[in-house]
């Protein structure tokens, strides 16, 4: 028996999206996972895109709204897209909000019972989802990282934490400094516990700081998206971090666009293009 | 006091996409539609493609999933679309089943009560929208009209019995014939009786055999389509009326496709161009 059992086949730009279920063994729950095949991918392997997505999201969202499989198709590149936090259990309170709990994992692993049960997002997509997907599908072993909003924060994060471990990572409207916004105060106050010294290694703003970066930062920002008007996002406090340690980073700020996959649809080709460059 | 009020306005692809509340006499309702404007709308007015959603659909789905707006922005083409039946009412069955009532208007004029009271899409999309639309945006009056299943049905009976207003017409996995299958047996009865003869003039293979066409028709249809497949859609029943009226008809079957907005999305861009050459 596999471990993993195909959801659903869908042909898409001559290639193939397709879902599996498994069981993760560090979530401690079935999870569902999306990736895009390109028509390269039945010649040889092909390279890696991670997407991860924000709060209330799922495997689906990104495959069905960003317009991504074009780009994907022509250049070669495969793209996974993880579910957003464990399902299926029923921990007090999990279900009651938008940004914690389902659906805002926040790709840290949590240290506070009863977290820590099935929120352990970041090992999730660092370790285990990864070594599946290798041992499944025909990757080259490169890989590239982005997502957005939490996700984009959980982008920098793993980058940041894994040096050589990603070609290239962008981001689309990151939260930037998890420790000095509601959405992340929340978050990480909740998961990992009151002590803010212990959050630092999970906001990119901090670990920049920390131990700087050599791979360089791309990261696209609507101008109009309310939650950065409202400082959940703060990616002036990465660039401003950036400079301090002397990590290149290009922050495009996009007049005019906001939170929403219509922004991310809008760019998502120059992040590709980006990606596959580095790729190579 | 306009007769049209903006819902949302989202910037993509440097253009905008906005919905808009407005009462529709002919529907006797409140109707939501949406527009995309590219960004040559700024400059002067542009071409429009009419869009028409399928079984279940709003005016959100082509927008969302079918990654139009990219394609649209270079080509300076304006989008609408419709919602896809009435809403606010609540006639006896009518949000009991996904073919007929909410979300399945079929882009007919009812005849049968109590569906004639609401059930007049076809005067909405070809009568009331249109001007609604022309007397609100920078349109230069050249349109082009296509849709998907249902929706593809009404982009083709809107095209036959309108000659001369649209200068191009295509659809993906249209129900070519709905007086013989069984989403259009059900949809044509309830909306307009039992007298099959009556169903002829909403019937794209009824109306090419009775009066033929001028216009060329394109349509695509994925093989793997379960609901052509099941005898929904029949295609070739439609290419069998061209052939005999002698009307020029791309029939394309593209294998390993299904019905879904990911095979739209694959040729949507094919589309578009091909709507843009005639529309200029």
């Amino acid at each position: 028996m596999s471990d993993i059992e195909l959801v659903s086949a869908t042909k898409s730009f001559g290639g193939w999206l397709k879902r599996y279920k498994h069981r993760s063994t560090v979530l401690n729950c079935d999870m569902i996972f999306a990736i895009y095949l390109p028509p390269a991918a039945e010649e040889h392997p092909v390279p890696l895109l991670w997407w991860l997505s924000g709060l209330t999201c799922t495997d689906e969202n990104f495959m069905q709204k960003a317009g991504a499989q074009r780009t994907a198709a022509e250049l070669g590149l495969a793209i996974v897209c993880p579910d957003t936090s464990p399902r299926g259990s029923d921990l007090p309170g999990e279900h009651d909000s938008y940004d914690f709990g389902s659906g805002a994992g926040f790709y840290v692993n949590a240290t506070q019972a009863p977290w820590n049960q099935h929120y352990r997002m970041y090992d999730y997509v660092t370790s285990e989802l990864p070594a599946l997907v290798s041992a499944h599908f025909p990757l080259n072993g490169k890989q590239a990282i982005s997502g957005h909003s939490m996700g984009g924060h959980g982008a920098l994060i793993c980058a940041l934490k894994n040096p050589g471990r990603y070609t290239s990572v962008s981001a689309f409207a990151p939260i930037c400094n998890p420790g000095q916004c509601p959405w992340g105060e929340k978050a990480l106050g909740g998961y990992l516990g009151d002590n803010r010294e212990l959050w630092h290694e999970w906001d990119s703003c901090e670990l920049i700081k920390a131990q700087g970066s050599d791979l360089p930062l791309l990261v696209d920002q609507g101008d109009a998206d309310n939650f950065y008007v409202d400082g959940q996002l703060r990616p002036e406090a990465l660039a401003a971090a950036c400079e301090e340690a002397s990590v290149p980073c290009t922050l495009r700020l996009q007049p005019g666009y906001d939170h929403s996959y219509f922004f991310i649809a809008s760019f998502i080709d120059e992040h590709l293009r980006y990606h596959a460059e580095k790729l190579q």
